[in-house]
């Protein structure tokens, strides 16, 4: 409680490694068992230097697992229908699992339309509302990445949340939203504020978990953390500051990921992850994978 | 502030006759331009006197407002699959606007495959994950007539939503949940709260408006409601009893709806007024229809 407290660091990058060795085993034993490798197909549409770096990350790290990826660069005129038909195609193909679809996707093109085009078996990015839909009704399905991250990060350090006030702070389709969503059906009291919430700071000392998902750099200091509270911090913001001071939080806090090396890595792992199990569903090597972690 | 201040009635029996009245103009009008008379279908499984009771008033007030209803009533032994055959057929006809799934179904049938079965264009009762994902992200689509009927409700008295604190106690996947997205769309800051919070008077007390979902009786006293607050009572209780105790919090609260005659009536309300939109939609005698009100 005193001020000289140090959270503990919620090693995301060391639980994300143990989850694509993980996956990269059942990747294997799927394809020994089916003959059939587990496949993404990554979706570009345009040439954003950025984009291109993630789709081209995602892919080497598709390859070290022992997962295939299918690359799919579309030029940046794409319209929202030829974009669909695409991802339709996608969706019927029996040698793709799973699907992701690099945001953003250009201001002309309507990105939801898009995202539902996704057959809800491969969405392994958890875009479509029938994966929003599973995430809030505690239905079979998948999560969005950062979503699932973040709660199986709070399992692995075993972290109450039934009764407990969790804030989130952000209210994005795939994060925000759905992270909530999560939370809730956890049996956390959750709390979701904003851009527009009044008064943060007063909403945040309540919190007995923070998520900071809004994307605006040290947004949250440690004077706003009740003293013990866990501190998820997946915001991402230039030169690899997060959305929490992680400093002052860190007096606070009794546990907290740091930026980078504790959500981002989470993000990867369950796209990865995500994949392996629809391919296992689609190989019949298994059955059922659930939205909650 | 004082104790002595009596809140004011919030008059849903009201508003719901006027939008009743306005969802038969304009069902009026779709019959005399198209021919086509708006259609709901209403599907019961079984024999449960109250959701006999409840199916037989949504067709009366159907046949006053000029919408035709078509009634399937299938024996209680029904199977999910003969279930999800029948709500399928009926999303393909195209004599039929709207659809509605009473409520329970029985416990040996897969309740969501059902829901998940009517067409998204379809789903005026808002049951749908496609209907959720829409109101969560602020697209088109229907509302759940309940979280739809407050949100009227709440526009009818101009109720501020922007940056205040909306908290939602209940969860439920067509109430409690839909209604803090609607209220999270309006730029509230928004908390679920539920039967496992720990503290939830203290919540309540830092509430702008209150939305009781619940279904315990009496369950919110006037101690808790902070002065000046809206209180929205969702809850159904036998006795006409609503969540809220309704004389207490009348001595804190600005603005509160009465049970019976608050949030009830706007329910059916939204229910008409959407399967007029969806005749609408179907028969080409207008284009849109948003999941905000």
């Amino acid at each position: 409680m005193s001020s000289t407290q140090t959270a503990q660091l919620m090693d995301g990058a060391g639980l994300a490694r143990r989850i694509v060795a993980e996956a990269a085993r059942h990747a294997s034993e799927i394809t020994r068992r089916t003959g059939v490798t587990p496949c993404l197909a990554t979706v570009l549409v345009g040439e954003d230097p950025a984009s291109a770096t993630y789709v081209r990350m995602k892919r080497a790290r598709c390859a070290r697992a022992g997962i295939a990826s299918r690359f799919v660069g579309l030029p940046a005129a794409t319209t929202t229908a030829e974009l669909v038909d695409t991802l339709g195609s996608l969706s019927q193909d029996p040698d793709v699992h799973g699907i992701l679809l690099q945001h953003p996707v250009g201001a002309h093109i309507d990105e939801r339309a898009a995202f539902e085009a996704i057959a809800p078996e491969k969405d392994v990015d958890g875009v479509t509302m029938n994966s929003f839909g599973a995430m809030s009704f505690g239905l079979p399905g998948f999560t969005s990445c950062t979503p699932g991250g973040i709660m199986r990060l709070l399992d692995e350090y075993r972290v109450e949340l039934a009764g407990r006030h969790a804030v989130v702070v952000g209210r994005s389709p795939i994060l925000g939203k759905p992270v909530g969503m999560l939370l809730l059906a956890r049996d956390a009291t959750v709390t979701y504020c904003h851009s527009r919430t009044a008064d943060l700071g007063a909403v945040l000392r309540e919190a007995d978990v923070v998520v900071a998902a809004v994307g605006r750099p040290r947004l949250i200091r440690g004077e706003d953390i009740k003293p013990g509270a866990v501190v998820i911090d997946a915001g991402y913001n230039p030169g690899n500051v997060g959305d929490v001071d992680f400093d002052s939080a860190c007096e606070r806090a009794r546990l907290i990921t740091p930026v980078p090396g504790g959500v981002g890595p989470m993000t990867i792992a369950v796209l990865l992850a995500q994949t392996v199990d629809a391919a296992r569903q689609q190989t019949g090597a298994t059955t059922d994978v659930r939205a909650e972690c």
